[in-house]
């Protein structure tokens, strides 16, 4: 079966987000106004497997292997079977 | 009052996507198959407005102007009142 899979990865608590502070920045220099600025990425793919805990296994796999670095990220993975199928 | 803001960023259809090329190569090097890999950002902060429309009327201005390329991306603004408040 096929299905779509959306991994969220976050900075943890605490490690510096240089990217979030230039945009924040930036954003002052222009006029706009915002705090706590954050950035998240998400990598999205589909996979065929059996059954969800099998996709829950592999992705978190993938997540320790080469997606995230466990040491200064946080990830969420979010599996749903794939919809037009 | 205080809102919370999420801005989703992603690519307009057809362009060419090389973080995520490159994240399925990789993937596939390591022994996971998976298809149509794509990435999405997110750039999150808070602010203080009278009201939504307000909100969705200056975030729609720093998307165009600071935080994506109408040219090639596509964005999704996302508002809620901060909860701790």
């Amino acid at each position: 079966m096929k299905y779509d899979v959306e991994v969220k990865i976050s900075l943890k608590k605490g490690m510096l987000n240089p990217e979030a502070s230039t945009i924040q920045r930036a954003l002052a220099l222009l006029g706009y106004e915002v705090q706590d600025t954050d950035t998240v990425n998400i990598v999205k793919f589909s996979m065929d497997e059996e059954d969800t805990n099998a996709v829950e296994k592999e992705v978190d796999d993938m997540c320790q292997r080469l997606l995230c670095n466990p040491v200064i990220h946080n990830y969420e993975i979010q599996i749903s079977p794939m919809r037009d199928e």
